[in-house]
């Protein structure tokens, strides 16, 4: 038997995130109804993920459950912003009990590791495709754009880039890979792990920050572009882990790193006379991250290899280019 | 030559909707900044159409933006809130440059209409799916749920219903009507008309609120589940628009009222001993509502003729039902 809508959003999504004392209703009307503290701005975002353009048709329900919160997320991390209320417009060609079980555990695990509530909805029937609206809170005022940065500020990654473009690659049977790197770097992809935390460390010590969704090089251009500025990355500096290393070795795997997309790593920029507080609050080897370059007034993005420009023809996947 | 996305969205959705002082990130950044005005709550909504589900795959572009901001206005309005802030979620087979434009005209025009800002959103390629997320406010306990009736209220609904799935029928070759009608029908389906001035002026003064969207019936009902009580509503007294009755006569008119979809009326009671003030600051003449039953102890929606319960077998439309 089939279920019916209503019972489909009860059942599964209702007790899915965190339980918040600042939501006054939840799923089951027609709006949700919430309270955003005194002296904060809303922050909202959304992202969308597709079916065989965002993932494989084929990848595991609590996976793309996982990613269609962990995408949106990490814009608030991008933000500097407390993550707090999520709403999930769902969109599937069947109501599959199992897959949406695994989708809600997915989902729900996550939120409920960030303290987000699930607070309303939609569920559609069509090709599957997620939207989720992700909102929060940042003190006014505060919160990290990709504008405030200036040429000297210094560029840092957190983690290490390229592991999902070569999860993803190896999840398409394109790329071939020893079992232990394989497993690592498909979890880089499948399971991506927003960056809230440090997003919200680097409020009055970052100038500018951006996720990095669409490859370094293109996001590092995004915030340069979007600050008045242009950006110098180090070909050196680039962090690769050591199953991306292992796999593709050093030049393919800086290729990577720098054009390919979904790490969802936070991009920042710091003013010089911000580093030693920096890294004095946030010691590097306690919050992995990587300087890779600086803002430079001229504009572009590019990245330094011995002293010379490198070119290259892939700057990060772009939808209908 | 295929637009980069950013481009695209720079283009057709940076000023597409109203501009707010409230604002202070829009379309641009990873995320929006917004501020709620002291002493009132955030009310947050979304809802997903999808081509061929929601509407014919044929549409015309500007009726599709219209709808697709409309159905998220009508919830905000069940819950007598006051829209703000609308992201877009909007995911295409490719990147037609004359279907954005007259899609971002149907909804810029709505937007502006309500003083609706358009801060952010997510263009994706993939089947015809389009989400709004709609934010705006209402006075911290004064929001409209469906869940504050009691047996004993009356029921009221805005407008006229059955017109929008009348205009869908004719819409898909399924149902034949004059030309006049025809065409009022058809404007009743593709331009939905959100009651959003009409929610806002019922706070204090109805009990429950719920938007027509499945049908008056099922919606009816829904109120009365979510109050803890059933709905009565009066055969004769549901309100048929002159073209519905002569496309249909009374009898299939009245079926297609009660059971049709998509006419985004507000369905709402009102206590009593507000009726007097109802009418008296809302005549019904100029705010256009009808009474069409009650409240009642016993649970359970049903239809009352010449004082005998009617048999429906389509309470309303459901996904995956």
């Amino acid at each position: 038997m089939a279920l019916s809508e209503f019972a489909l959003i009860e059942r599964y999504f209702r007790s899915c995130g965190a339980q918040r004392s600042d939501v006054a209703l939840g799923v089951g009307d027609d709006a949700a109804l919430l309270r955003v503290p005194a002296g904060c701005e809303l922050v909202a975002a959304t992202d969308t993920l597709v079916a065989g353009v965002h993932f494989p048709q084929d990848s595991p329900a609590d996976s793309i459950g996982h990613r269609s919160l962990a995408v949106n997320l990490s814009d608030l991390a991008a933000m500097g912003a407390r993550p707090a209320w999520a709403l999930l417009a769902l969109t599937m060609p069947q109501a599959d009990e199992r897959w949406l079980g695994e989708f809600a555990t997915g989902l729900g695990e996550l939120a409920r590791s960030h303290g987000v509530a699930l607070v309303g909805g939609d569920t559609t029937r069509g090709p599957l495709c997620i939207s989720v609206q992700l909102l929060g809170y940042v003190p006014a005022g505060e919160a990290l754009t990709r504008a405030g940065g200036n040429a000297g500020d210094v560029l840092f990654v957190s983690g290490t880039c390229g592991d999902a473009a070569a999860g993803l690659a190896i999840e398409q049977g394109q790329l071939a890979a020893a079992a232990e790197a394989r497993g690592w770097l498909r979890e880089r992809f499948l399971w991506p792990t927003p960056r809230v935390a440090l997003g919200e460390q680097l409020r009055g010590l970052a100038s500018a920050c951006i996720d990095v969704s669409d490859g370094l090089l293109a996001d590092a251009g995004k915030l340069a572009s979007a600050s008045h500025t242009g950006a110098e990355l180090a070909w050196a500096e680039v962090p690769l882990s050591e199953p991306l290393l292992a796999v593709l070795g050093e030049a393919r795997g800086r290729e990577l790193a720098l054009g390919g997309g979904d790490d969802y790593e936070l991009c920042f920029a710091v003013p010089p006379q911000n580093i030693a507080r920096l890294t004095a609050q946030l010691p590097p080897a306690d919050w992995r991250y990587t300087r890779i370059g600086v803002l430079r007034a001229e504009p572009g993005a590019v990245v330094v290899r011995d002293g010379t420009v490198m070119e290259f023809s892939h700057s990060g996947y772009e939808h209908f280019a």
